[in-house]
């Protein structure tokens, strides 16, 4: 029994056959032809399907994608994707022209949760929250091992719980979203505007331009001690650390995963972070403590958690 | 077929047989013996289920209890409820003793947005959030027609998510939740800070003392156009409604239901809510929209969702 995962990304499609237990068997891609608009596109992965398998095998069980944008899981259709210039794709329904298949597709950050808890590293727990700290703020809800998705698929959007109100302006529209603080973009507004203020940081050794600052500035000289990227750091981590704790007390998750690229600062970001939430007894007092972790399924978390759509 | 729902409060406890279409047949209530101790109110409880319902008869499916606190619903066992006195009290076991028939406790709070959604306001829909406005601010979850309650039954405190880091000091010892903003004990807050800024504010005619102001002083005299009064209802609304529009981007329910003191302001209240949110795209743009509701079983919520916690 197996079944294809896909990957749809505003770069490249990724498609891997997976077997049961999450191994990926066989892997094909081709560039997203963005251009070529939505038909093109749905033949591309069903030409990548047919490369990897007989459409027509019993064991082949379903196909499962994974795709950014504003998805409605329960029709299979994509409502609006703005870097593949998508708006009221029928995807499901599309690819089920080309391949007779169960397929069913998710919101990309839901199905790396899924992904993580199904097969990577939150694969002992059933109840988990993942947050992808990137250039937004990604999340995905695994509860009794089922992706949450709420009405229409369209939960789970974590990074928009505000945490400020009248905050700093997100690019949803609200003010003081979770992403509008944690997501890598907001850490290297934040170490710039630390730099700025503090011209002696020795963050400008390693960045001797603004533009030069990413999301390993700050990390990267706070560990040597400059006290400016200290403050960015802690600035940073209170802010996760403040989204983590509202999770934890609305869904009381035995693990809560951490993705994308902050997630490189490994143990120094999650000591830090277990630091923070043990000090304000993950919740509340008396409330059970939960395992944060870094995610690592990494490139494949996509065709992983796709596949885990079907699997699961 | 019918169960008991039993509604534990620091004042009575309220017993009532359920049918299973959410109807109370008979009803019986003792006074809480708080200073008599677990057993004693565990012993009160028997005896109000025998007084009611003969324990052998078939018809009889279950007992199900609302209790404040923290519970672990997957044990039924209170872990601790302050103003019950009780820590670490097995109510199920002990109940069970008496009675045997399946025994399910749950979190008051949630039994109420249970009760709600089987078989109040919510009843046409599936999928549902529900906010007690009251001294604190409560909290439930129901996913497809079912509560959720997080790991330990822990999940669902609502009222404890930060909506403002380093906000207003919260009873949970955290700064900025929803409940330090959006409970009737905020509200009274506000309304008397207001007040103590604008001595011409007619919240004065209303309230000749700050100790007689109370969750209707702001509300009545915004309705008569008081300026001080119409900014703190304003700002209520702002918090109550960015606490909603949170839960909306991550639970997307189809509706939420709001309880307590505050919801006797009716349309008035979810009028300004709905604007609130509809300004702001139920979260943000594309997202359907949720229906925003009063609940509306009252005084016999408790029973009805303890009930509940046996019949869904």
């Amino acid at each position: 029994m197996y079944c294809v995962g896909i990957d749809i990304g505003g770069m490249s499609v990724k498609a891997g056959v997976v077997d049961k237990d999450g191994n990926i068997i066989k892997k094909g891609r081709v560039v997203t032809d963005v251009a070529g608009g939505a038909q093109k596109i749905v033949d591309d992965v069903a030409g990548l399907v047919k490369d990897l398998v007989d459409p027509d095998d019993r064991d082949f069980v379903g196909i499962g994608i994974g795709c950014p944008g504003a998805i409605n899981s329960s029709t299979g259709t994509v409502d609006r994707a703005y870097n593949l210039n998508w708006e009221n794709v029928s995807l499901a329904e599309m690819l089920a022209r080309h391949i007779n298949k169960p397929i069913r597709v998710s919101n990309d950050a839901n199905v790396a949760a899924l992904g993580e808890t199904a097969f990577g590293v939150g694969r002992m727990y059933s109840d988990t929250v993942m947050l992808t700290l990137g250039t937004g703020v990604g999340g995905g809800i695994v509860i009794d091992n089922k992706l949450y998705e709420g009405n229409e698929g369209k939960g789970g959007e974590l990074g928009h719980m505000v945490l400020v109100v009248d905050g700093e302006r997100c690019s949803c529209g609200r003010r003081g979203c979770m992403e509008a603080y944690c997501s890598a973009s907001a850490l290297i507004r934040d170490t710039k505007k630390a730099m700025q203020a503090d011209k002696s940081s020795a963050m400008w050794k390693t960045s001797p331009r603004l533009d030069d600052v990413d999301g390993k500035t700050a990390f990267e000289c706070s560990k040597k001690g400059d006290k400016a990227a200290i403050a960015v750091v802690d600035n940073y981590i209170k802010f996760l650390g403040e989204g983590m704790l509202n999770f934890a007390n609305i869904f009381r998750p035995q693990a809560i995963i951490l993705g994308g690229g902050v997630c490189a600062q490994g143990d120094y970001l999650i000591d830090k972070l277990k630091d923070y939430c043990k000090e304000r007894f993950y919740g509340f007092e008396g409330m059970p403590r939960f395992d944060i972790l870094v995610a690592q399924l990494g490139n494949d978390a996509g065709i992983i958690g796709a596949a885990a759509l079907i699997l699961n």
